[in-house]
């Protein structure tokens, strides 16, 4: 079926073109493609072959059959916000973009669930319930333009995952386009345990690799009654650590607990929403605590006292829900806020027991001084989840190469201290060889032998997740290139 | 190498026994080898070729490729309290009882977690770290004699998963001896979200089919502060649900919630633990809340306003701690209660939308009214986790049958009204073709795959789990012919 206003001969844009029906809903030409040589991931460029924008599950279904049948190799994307490169077509992808299907399918309060379309972006959902009394618990700070289907394909976080868990927690259900074309459900109507093996759990975080998800159930939460913010200065990295230590040991477990170190407070005073923040202080830590009203204010006065046996130069609650608000509007502002005091940064995305955090930021602090790059800490303290900012000038020769080398030493010191190489931002491309930091041969083999299940013919994002010695090298080469060019 | 003390000429018998190097660490015999030919679903029966009591970690992996080197079949066991037959060696397996394996290796009271060995009994565990103030959330009814390994196996929940959640979201990792005896460990010291896909989760609930668990690295819990039970009774099934659901809807999660129907009640009543329940009430509600001191008593305000406009005939909370542990004991006698009133149960265990008790109740009776067989129902309401007990007498010809007919039937209804066939018993023998009830062939073949990952030779307790049409006619015929013996 000839698809009209297609400027093209080329026989797979045609048969693409023709199962979308519609020649806007396909971008073929390399000034179209060029939006989508990369993701958040901007390190690593490379053009897909197309950009087709399905409008449902059946023509999600088609498209992935056509380039089955036809060997060509396609990817899944959202918003393309990913940090570690998982939409990047390294192949010369297809690009199935879900960007249109975006509804909310729907909303169900009585069993607390909601059905969401694969585009939809995550803050809309609480943005769509939150007059009834409800919201969405992960929040990755991109989570005014992230979809959900993203936030599946990588398990993403956010400030309030201490409490509230990853999106893995949040997902009672998926519908699943398998690299076959086939359509397989996940979970049942959000029941907490079902039977034969976890589909679910596997799917979600998987980064693409095993299916092309296509409709998901969250879970959606009733607004805690109360919530109440702490700021407290420090003006030793260790004793702000040692705070973190003890509020949870105190048995309490603040909805978020955030901290961030000198250089980081110098990048968001410097961006979109300052607040005053001391620059002369070793670390501030954000600690919000929430739930009924009547336990709230115990819990405030908690943590004050155990702030104040570890040194705090400072520390109060917010004195109204505008400077709670402020607050956490310059802790979101985090990671461009970085571009106000350097041209480029790489942010990483380790993980560390809560016990090792002092050993670990002062490790990374010798990484700082070894490379000569600054490095700014901002990060979800409660959760040991580090995100060491690496920041650099690309402009400079060799300084990406430099600073590449930096947040992978970052990584292998979070190995080191019983750790893992990413808790929210995923492996994509970038950290495939820091897998082995942490899994063993057997181990990476387990995994890549599911993936060969789902995906036999590996056309669905290839070369993305495991290590690769072949396709490392070359995208190695590859980065090293773009890093001098 | 010979083993001393062993009368067999068996030559397997003297490979396994030279592994675990001592006559005392295996059984041979007919007589010794009775004592496993069932477990909690006691329907049907299979000895196993042996039974041998490994010691650490080394000799379940020497024992698995012995096994595996020499075709012979074998399954992990531990306790032997899974009640849907998940360990019943219908092969003839070689058994590796890891019921020597039972020490409690570390507590680590700063990051909340323990590590067990597999044979380490579930309730010992908050034994161990009550004193400090800990517990270890996930408590089965059999939890005084169960092990953890098994609790993982099956994904085993309880009365408190509706607010704590089942085994799977208390693991944070394992140590795993692979069908082929390679060893690989999964998770990170407790790490929420870890890269690559979930093998944590995907483990857990596998029934024993993708490998044996050696070593598990459990979330422990700071005891709340405060804990009170609610007891109502009610006139009708569908206040009692209505009351569920409306507690729920006004925003409490509570730790438990559970009901029990006029037959369950009788049930109890008669056995262990009465506490003077009322028999001619139609249902009661079970209520626990916990947390912060502060937070309770408004709470119970609420639950009590919420069944005295359901109704309720009677309600009220525990007047001390002494009444509601009693309240619970009464409850825990639960399953074992049904032998007061009845020779014989079949225990099922569905789950559906909390919404659809009342439609799923009545059809469960009616299901009775048919099959002329009284059936209890005793459940954790606030999860829909049901648990209809199909009460019958195995010396009736046909009697067993019909009860199998009749729990099948329960669970089509749960399957039909949006549910799912087991909640927290796993699937085991006994659901293998009720698995057909809520997945497509496509659903079931991407799990069996995934088996054939781990499992190429299908030597680790085959059978289990998924439909096998040729295996299932053959064990419903067994079936057939126990129940009829």
């Amino acid at each position: 079926m000839a698809v009209k206003g297609l400027k093209t001969n080329d026989p797979h844009i045609q048969g693409l073109a023709s199962i979308v029906g519609d020649s806007r809903s396909i971008l073929y030409h390399k000034e179209d493609l060029l939006a989508y040589d990369c993701d958040g991931f901007t390190i690593l460029k490379h053009l897909p072959k197309a950009v087709v924008f399905p409008k449902d599950t059946q023509e999600v279904a088609k498209l992935v059959k056509y380039c089955s049948q036809h060997q060509l190799p396609f990817l899944a994307r959202g918003a393309g916000t990913g940090l570690s490169g998982g939409a990047i077509p390294i192949n010369g992808e297809v690009i199935i973009s879900l960007v249109r299907m975006k509804r909310l399918l729907s909303v169900d309060l009585e069993n607390r669930r909601a059905v969401v379309e694969p585009g939809f972006v995550n803050l809309k959902l609480t943005n769509s319930i939150s007059d009834k009394g409800y919201y969405y618990a992960p929040d990755p700070s991109s989570q005014y333009c992230c979809t959900i289907g993203g936030n599946v394909a990588e398990n993403a976080g956010g400030a309030h995952c201490l409490k509230y868990g990853v999106t893995t927690n949040h997902i009672l259900g998926l519908e699943v386009v398998l690299p076959n074309g086939e359509i397989i459900e996940l979970g049942h109507n959000g029941i907490l345990d079902t039977p034969g093996y976890d589909l679910l759990g596997l799917l979600t975080g998987s980064e693409g690799t095993l299916g092309i998800v296509t409709k998901i159930t969250v879970r959606i939460l009733k607004n805690p009654e109360a919530k109440q913010t702490v700021l407290a200065y420090f003006d030793r990295v260790s004793d702000g650590s040692q705070a973190v230590s003890d509020i949870i040991s105190a048995g309490i477990v603040p909805a978020a607990l955030e901290m961030m170190d000198k250089t980081a407070i110098e990048a968001v005073e410097a961006a979109a929403f300052p607040v005053g923040h001391p620059k002369d202080i070793a670390a501030l830590l954000l600690i919000e605590v929430d739930g009924i009203s009547a336990g709230i204010d115990e819990q405030i006065h908690q943590i004050l006292e155990v702030c104040r046996n570890r040194n705090v130069r400072e520390v109060r609650a917010a004195r109204d829900e505008l400077e709670r608000a402020q607050w956490w509007a310059n802790r979101k502002t985090g990671f461009g806020a970085m571009g106000a005091i350097s041209p480029d940064y790489l942010v990483q995305d380790g993980v560390i027991p809560r016990s090792k955090l002092p050993e670990v930021l002062s490790k990374i602090n010798k990484i700082s001084g070894e490379t000569g790059l600054r490095i700014a800490n901002i990060f979800h303290a409660g959760d040991g989840n580090l995100h060491p900012l690496v920041l650099f000038d690309a402009r400079k020769p060799g300084e990406t190469e430099k600073a590449l080398e930096a947040g992978s030493a970052c990584l292998q010191a979070c190995a080191d201290a019983g750790g893992t190489i990413t808790g929210e931002h995923g492996v994509g491309i970038e950290k495939r060889e820091e897998m082995r930091f942490v899994f063993s041969e057997t181990e990476i083999k387990a995994q890549t032998d599911i993936r060969q299940v789902f995906n036999p013919d590996n056309l669905l994002n290839a070369g993305k997740l495991f290590p690769s010695p072949a396709l490392c090298v070359e995208i190695k080469t590859e980065m090293k290139a773009a890093a001098s060019s």
